[in-house]
C-alpha cells in the first residue's frame, strides 16, 4: 500500500457556536472562538489516497487530476468564505476542524479519480491538526 | 545598529470594503476579499526593534518586556477578532494588510522599551507579506 | 476514529550519557552529544488524541482543555531546563528524544480530558523526529 | 512500538516519460511533467525506522548511523543528478515520485542498522508527498 | 514608504555551465552542479514591491493585480522547464540562482501595475537565497 | 548591488548572566534564561554577502566556499557545545542572540572569499531573530 498525498490552502471565517445552547454556555465551551462577529484562518488541508502504484503511469493517482477534484468540491466552496454561512457541504454544522474535516471527506471519498481516500488532514493553525479516516 | 525581531501570532477575520463606493465597484476591486459575509487569516506579525547591544545585558531590547508589549497592546486586541468591527486602533480602517500594519505601528512606536521600532511585519499568508517602516 | 493533534513547543539543555558506562564508551556510542558541558535544543512537541467527534460541541477533545493540560504537566516542567537535572519525569533516564518523549507519554497518558492519547510526537530538530505510542 | 525519523534533503532533475508510450499519449498522461528538457526538485526524504528503545542507548536506533547509510545508499546516488539517467537504482525507471519512493525502500530495507524499516516518505514539492511502506 | 511581497513558486531544471571553459575548468568551479545531465530545484520567489498606500484601496499594489504579472512573465516561462535551453529572458545566461533573479528582475521591472520594484528574492534551496535590486 | 545568504544550523546550549551582578539580579533581569544548570537551542545563521555579479561565474560569492567557511570558522566551535564555556570567540561573553551574532561577524568579516559581509542573521527560536550588520 502506497499514500500519497496532495496539500492545498483555503482562507476562511468562521464562529464556533451551538444554537441549541444559550449564550453563556456556548461562550463557557467556546471561549474567544465564540466571538459573535466571527474570525477566521489559513487552513492547510492535506488529502491522502492510499492504493497500488499503477506499473504503466508510476502514480498511486494522477496528482493533477486529484487536484482538480479538490479544487473543484472544496477549495472552490471555502476559500474566502464563512464557514458558518456560505458553504452548502457544511450547513447546519458547527465548523470545528473536526467537522470541517468530516465534511471535507463526504465531498471527496467518492470523486478520488484511482485509489481510495485514506485521510483528510486539516491544520487550522500550526498548533492546531485534525485527522479523518471516515466513520467506519 | 542591531535589529531584534519577536514573532507573534494572531488569528482574526475581514472584509475588504470601501463604504465610499458602491458594491460593484467594491466587489471589482476587492473581488473575493470583499465576500459580505467575511472572512479570515492566521495572521503572523514580525515586530523588528533597532539599537545598540547594551554591554550590561548583552540585549538590544529585552525580548520578554517587548513580547508584553505586543500581547497587551496588540495581540489581545486582535486576536479571534472581527478586524472591521472589534478593534479600537482599526476603527474606520479598511483592513488590508497594509492598514493592519499601519495601525500595529502606531499602537507600538511609542511603547517599545528600548531601543526604537524600525519596522511591523504582517503575514496575512505565506504569500502575501507588508513591511511598514512608518510614514517619515 | 478521529485523531486531534495539538502542537507545543520548548527550549531546553541535555547530554547523552550512560552512567554504567565509562567515558570512552559513552564518547564512542554518543558522539558530540556526550559533550560533558551539554548542549541544548528547541523542541517541538505534538500530542495526538484519538476519541470520536461530540455531537453537542464538534470536538474530539476541547483543545483549550488538552493545552492546559499539556502545558501544566510538560512545558512547564521541561521548558528552559536542563534535561538531566531538573525535570522530576525524567529523573534517572538518558535524556534521548525517544525517552524524554516516552516520560511525556506517562505524563498526559492519564489525564486527556476526552479519549485517549494516541501518539506523542517529538522533533528534537527538524531532521530527527520520534513517534511513541505507549509500550503495549 | 517507537518510530524514529530522520530527514534529508536531494535536489535532482526527472521527466515523466513511458518508453512504451508514443509522445502524444506521454504528454496527455504527464502533462509538463514530460517536458523533453526536463525539471527538477529539491526533494526531502523521511525515513523512518520502527522498533523497541534499547534500554543501554535510550535509542531505537542511532541516527548518526542512520544518516550515514541514508548519506551513502541514496544521498549521493541522486543529489544532483538525473533521475532518469545517473542513478543505478532507478535504472528503467519512470521517476515518478512514487516510483523513487520505492527504489529508495529497496536500497535502505537490508541496511537498517537496528529496528526494521518503516516507511520512506518523500516531499516532491510542499505539496506533492508520497509515503511508501513496502510491497508486503 | 511601505513593502508589499508577493511570493510564488516554481520548479526548473538546470546545470552551470561556463562555455567559455573547457571541462575541466567547469567542473573545478561548479562541482556537481555542473553535472551534464542536469538537476533541478523547488524555487521560490519573492518579489518586493515600495511605494505608498493609497488612501482609497488600502493597498501599495493590488496584489492579484501583481501575482498575474508574475504569473505571465515569469512563472509561464520558467515552472517545469529547463532554465538552460527553454527560457526567452535567460538565453545564454548561466542559470546561477543570482543571473536568474537578475533575469527575472528585468522582466518584472516595467511590468509592476502601481509603485516600484524594489526587490527579487530567489530561494534556489532553503540554503541558498539571492537579493536582487536592480544594477543602479 | 546583489545580496547573497546561505543558511546553516547548530544545536548548542547557553545560560544568561552577568558574573557583576548578584543571583537575585540576574534572576529579575535574565528570567527562565539564567536558569544555573542551562537550557538550549536548535539556532538557524544566515550569513549575507554584498557584492556584484562576476559575469565569468554568474556568482556574487561562490556558495560552496562560503558554506566551508562558516562550517570551519563558525559551526564546527558552537555545534553540540555549550557557549557560556566552550566557545573561543565568545570567551567571556553572556550569550545572548546579539552577542552571539556580532561574535559570528567577527569570525566571518575578514574571511568572505568574495564580496563583504553584509548581515548575520541568527534565530535563537522561530519567535526570536537578531540581525547584526557590524559596528559602524
Amino acid at each position: 500500500m502506497t499514500y500519497v498525498t496532495r496539500r492545498e490552502h483555503f482562507s476562511a471565517g468562521h464562529r464556533l457556536h451551538n444554537p441549541d445552547w444559550d449564550e453563556e454556555r456556548n461562550r463557557a465551551v467556546f471561549g474567544k472562538c465564540n466571538n459573535p462577529t466571527g474570525h477566521g484562518h489559513n487552513y492547510y488541508l492535506e488529502v491522502t489516497v492510499a492504493g497500488d502504484i499503477d506499473p504503466e503511469t508510476g502514480y498511486v493517482v494522477d496528482l493533477k487530476e486529484l487536484k482538480e477534484v479538490i479544487l473543484e468540491h472544496v477549495i472552490r466552496k471555502v476559500d474566502h468564505r464563512n464557514l458558518n454561512t456560505d458553504v452548502d457541504f457544511l450547513r447546519g454544522v458547527n465548523p470545528t476542524a473536526e467537522n470541517i474535516a468530516a465534511g471535507i471527506w463526504k465531498q471527496l471519498v467518492d470523486r478520488i479519480p484511482q485509489g481510495r481516500l485514506h485521510q483528510v488532514r486539516l491544520y487550522e493553525t500550526e498548533k492546531n491538526i485534525v485527522d479523518y479516516r471516515g466513520d467506519v
